[in-house]
């Protein structure tokens, strides 16, 4: 890997993470990697992009998270869960195969998919997450995302609890403690400008880069 | 509290969350508070100082402890650590008491103690987590703090988990727990130097000081 670094960063629904992300990696001119870690995972396996799109980071709603949250008890829908479950996790095992290749062509930035947990072992790793207060959010999903206002709050806590639930399934460590990254940072203190140029700041600081 | 401001930081044992802190609040010209607190607040209870350095932020060894983790059956103790937890619960006033009143009197950094909860409706509270990577923590109880290399990891977790535990008792959140603080960095990453350098920076930045 040589000099190459990687910057991971996984993020709260509404808290700009990844726009964050994507002018990070534009200002230290390094690769991005977000929905496009799909495509490449679809094309690697040769099934559809558009299956893997409606299953991607929402794979915890079915079986995986019947099993973990202990509701499990479907007889009718067993084959066709067993059947997603299995199509979850080949779709993990192809976003890891993609995050390792991406890592092994040069610098790089990854938004969400467990990156931080999948490259843990990259010597020049820099993992980050950004968080936000709950009206920052609210604000953003509903001006950014076109978000309908009505029942906005519970969206952005199912939207937490699929990320982590995600997280935790496939790692064994826990969504958002602050152990497990080397950055975490509310993205409602600074706002968005400033907390990429602070990003900036330290990516370059803790890798001595130029 | 007009202009004033306050600093919060919460630390993993070792990390140098707490040499970090006074440094900062030396770069940014504001009052310090940590083991001082303890002091305040036996003077303001009339108790003697040695007795809540016991106690401290160990309270939950005793019966509290027990609670939590469910072990609690002891009756012979059950006067002896009644007792206990109505001075623990003491002391976590007055130590309280301090940290709103010290927040009153003008800008200032508080180490540990559950600050960032106390403070949480302050206009101008930032709040910092620290941690480090268990190598870094080893080597620095080891060689700054004179601690036996002997069991030194288990003791680094035991820490952990009294920190922890004390914090989720008093507090409706978790330790460590990235949304709840403002800015959380491992100090291996950058060393306690360039950390400080971090904080301030950001720290001048999220409240556009000079």
């Amino acid at each position: 890997m040589g000099e190459h670094y990687v910057i991971t960063v996984g993020r709260q629904y509404g808290s700009g993470g990844r726009e964050i992300g994507r002018r990070l990696a534009e200002r230290l001119g390094i690769a991005y990697y977000d929905k496009e870690l799909i495509t490449q995972a679809a094309k690697a396996s040769g099934m559809s992009e558009k299956l893997f799109e409606n299953l991607d980071e929402r794979a915890t709603n079915s079986l995986l998270y019947s099993l973990v949250m202990g509701t499990y008890s479907g007889v009718a829908n067993r084959i066709t869960n067993l059947s997603d479950l299995s199509l979850n996790d080949k779709l993990y095992q192809f976003q890891n195969k993609v995050i390792r290749e991406g890592a092994e062509k040069g610098s790089c930035l990854f938004v969400g998919r467990c990156a931080d947990y999948v490259l843990r072992e990259h010597p020049r790793l820099r993992s980050v997450f950004i968080h936000a207060d709950m009206e920052s959010r609210k604000q953003r999903v509903v001006e950014e995302y076109g978000q309908a206002r009505q029942g906005v709050e519970q969206m952005l806590m199912q939207a937490d609890k699929k990320r982590a639930n995600y997280y935790d399934y496939y790692t064994d460590r826990r969504w958002g403690d602050a152990r497990n990254y080397d950055l975490c940072v509310s993205s409602s203190r600074l706002g968005i400008d400033r907390t990429v140029e602070l990003l900036e700041l330290w990516v370059r600081m803790s890798l001595n880069l130029e």
